[in-house]
């Protein structure tokens, strides 16, 4: 067979967590909490596999979620989706993220990927026949260069991918970066796919932005969560996409052969959790909690945090500990403090010498401690 | 945006539990079971959720349960697969399809499919720019044409679906099938998609065959199944592909892009489930008396049931009732008697006048009862 991914391997997230375990290191490299998830969740799926909700679910999703997630959008970003129309419910981002990527790339098509990159967007678009044209975010703050985006634009541009709060930087894009989404695709034939799966992690008092507050820019995106990094259930896979109905409506064909539907029980567990707004509003207070945590420990370390205003990661700089390039210094870190964290190259298609690395603080206060007294020796 | 699929609107399995559900009717339409599942299995998902399983899984699947399939096939069907390396676990067997189809097929490529099919297959063919390749299965009990099959191949054909037991006309394929098949492949470079997702359920003492007994398919072979069938949980949507290391090495590419992974807590309660193997061996008696009762009852209407070897489905010849074609006798059915079946036009590519539909005795036998006492008045 003729592979369409030839050079893709295990993905470092898998990579390192497997390491971590067989070196029975301290995990901060994949994105997952360690910690429990509310009881009441547990609870709710319990309830709904009893009450005998066990078969497919409606193939666009149980109206239940549909319509918690149609209303949990328009109090939070006041724009309406219809949850009939526009809604769809998914297994998980991935799965939302790998079928509008779908729906939109043909081959020969061009799709504009901001790099560092979360691994899966470039091979979607690359199985669909699609070309990937990378943007290096500008540091520090890791934003957005638009006059780059202007001349990388041609007749075959179909999509823009955003990702905000930004995984693995921590950015989160501003009123006028959407202001100049707004000019690039007005007159064109370009999609967005926004990938919003931290939007209810978000710091010091900042509100994310999504992309369906701009009406010019909803009528032309995917726009795409998901509840594990929410309730802190990435093993539940379950996400949405929002989008209009001309386009839901194309998202939804391939979506139904794609997997048709996704776990029914678990679709009314998470309806009814979102009853209550606490659940998802208290989250980013939760997470700026175990950042400044961590934040604070490594204060008198030589790893040097870059600021991250959301996400469950945080970028640290080692560069007054080791020149090593990041993967190596990776391995060593596992290897002598035995602490698992990611290096940055692989979110970029380029070679590039940031000595950057990424870890997770959705980890137990003792977790964070202990890590936090490991990489302080170095 | 260019639609990948024109001509697909909502599915007929959907678009008939809708109506039966607005006419409030029997559904024997769409293929699901309407009795519990088994209090066990639902105390093994709350207890790995308790227990913190809700977290990523691994890509490929939970080891335990990958183990426990690899064994249960290596029993049933005495050949090996290597959990490691052979067996990845889906979301249901339709993400298994759409993924594998997805490995195979490059714009321009052929695919043998037999018709009446699964809706899925072509147009998850379409999608990866390939062409399906229609044969007819052959009445009175839809053998497969091999002669046909051997003048229908090119040098463009890449893929050949095969499903037994059949959806929907409960066939099951042959050792002879298993013969002319393995000629076919064994010195071109054609593979194979085996959906046996209803492994579990054939009658009369029959023993299902695999696909994966034949050494010489085997390594040519995508080979498919579900839980949801066996265990009467198609909500729960997990299911799984066995396949050669060098076959499941492109499978997890994709896979990894497509889902990532698949719920973990339910992934830990299957495997625990298979443990008993009851669980999976009592399946076909338990259908068996199912699909007895039912024709038991319709004996004296004018339905004539074709046979069926195995899969939760009937066909019934309503020659005697009507000369509407199918499409229009199932709503008038819905209308009149209040009964939901599937008519077979739609798992054809080609205008057929088949007076036949489909009915699901995945059912309690009170519903069963009632909707023979109401096809007993036409
Ligand atoms: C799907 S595994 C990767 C989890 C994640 O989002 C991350 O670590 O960046
Ligand atoms: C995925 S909905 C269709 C269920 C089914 O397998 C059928 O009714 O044939």
């Amino acid at each position: 067979i003729k592979s369409k991914l030839k050079n893709i391997g295990m993905s470092i997230f898998a990579v390192m967590t497997k390491l971590a375990n067989e070196k029975n290191a301290i995990n901060l490299s994949q994105g997952f909490p360690d910690f429990d998830i509310s009881p009441k969740l547990i609870e709710f799926v319990n309830h709904f596999m009893k009450d005998g909700k066990n078969q497919y679910a409606p193939m666009p999703g149980v109206p239940e979620l549909r319509k918690m997630v149609s209303s949990k959008i328009e109090k939070l970003y006041n724009c309406k989706y219809d949850f009939e129309s526009d809604i769809t419910i998914t297994v998980g981002a991935t799965q939302a993220l790998y079928t509008a990527i779908s729906v939109l790339i043909n081959p020969g098509d061009e799709a504009i990927i901001f790099e560092p990159a979360y691994d899966s967007y470039a091979p979607s678009v690359i199985v669909n026949g699609g070309k990937p044209i990378y943007i290096s975010l500008q540091l520090p703050d890791f934003s957005i260069p638009w006059s780059e985006v202007n001349s990388a634009i041609t007749s075959k541009t179909k999509l823009i991918i955003i990702n905000s709060p930004h995984n693995p930087t921590g950015a989160v894009i501003s009123q006028d970066d959407i202001n100049e989404l707004e000019r690039i695709v007005r007159d064109r034939n370009i999609f967005i796919i926004s990938d919003e799966v931290y939007e209810h992690i978000v710091f010091d008092g900042n509100k994310h932005i999504s992309i369906s507050e701009s009406e010019i820019l909803r009528n032309k995106s995917f726009v795409i969560s998901s509840f594990g990094k929410t309730f802190h259930t990435t093993g539940w896979k379950i996400g949405y996409c929002a989008a209009q109905k001309i386009l839901t409506e194309e998202f939804r064909k391939l979506h139904q052969f794609i997997v048709f539907a996704v776990n029914t029980p678990i679709q009314y567990a998470y309806a009814e959790f979102l009853k209550d707004e606490k659940n998802y509003l208290d989250v980013s207070s939760f997470y700026q909690k175990k950042r400044d945590f961590f934040l604070e420990l490594i204060k008198d370390s030589k790893f040097k945090p870059l600021h991250s205003k959301g996400t469950y990661f945080q970028l640290l700089d080692y560069s007054q500990i080791s020149d090593k390039d990041d993967f190596n210094f990776a391995f060593e870190l596992i290897e002598n403090i035995k602490v698992a964290v990611i290096p940055l190259s692989p979110f970029y298609s380029r070679q590039n010498d940031n000595k950057l690395v990424r870890i997770c603080f959705a980890k137990k206060d003792e977790v964070l401690y202990e890590a936090s007294q490991r990489m302080k020796k170095l």
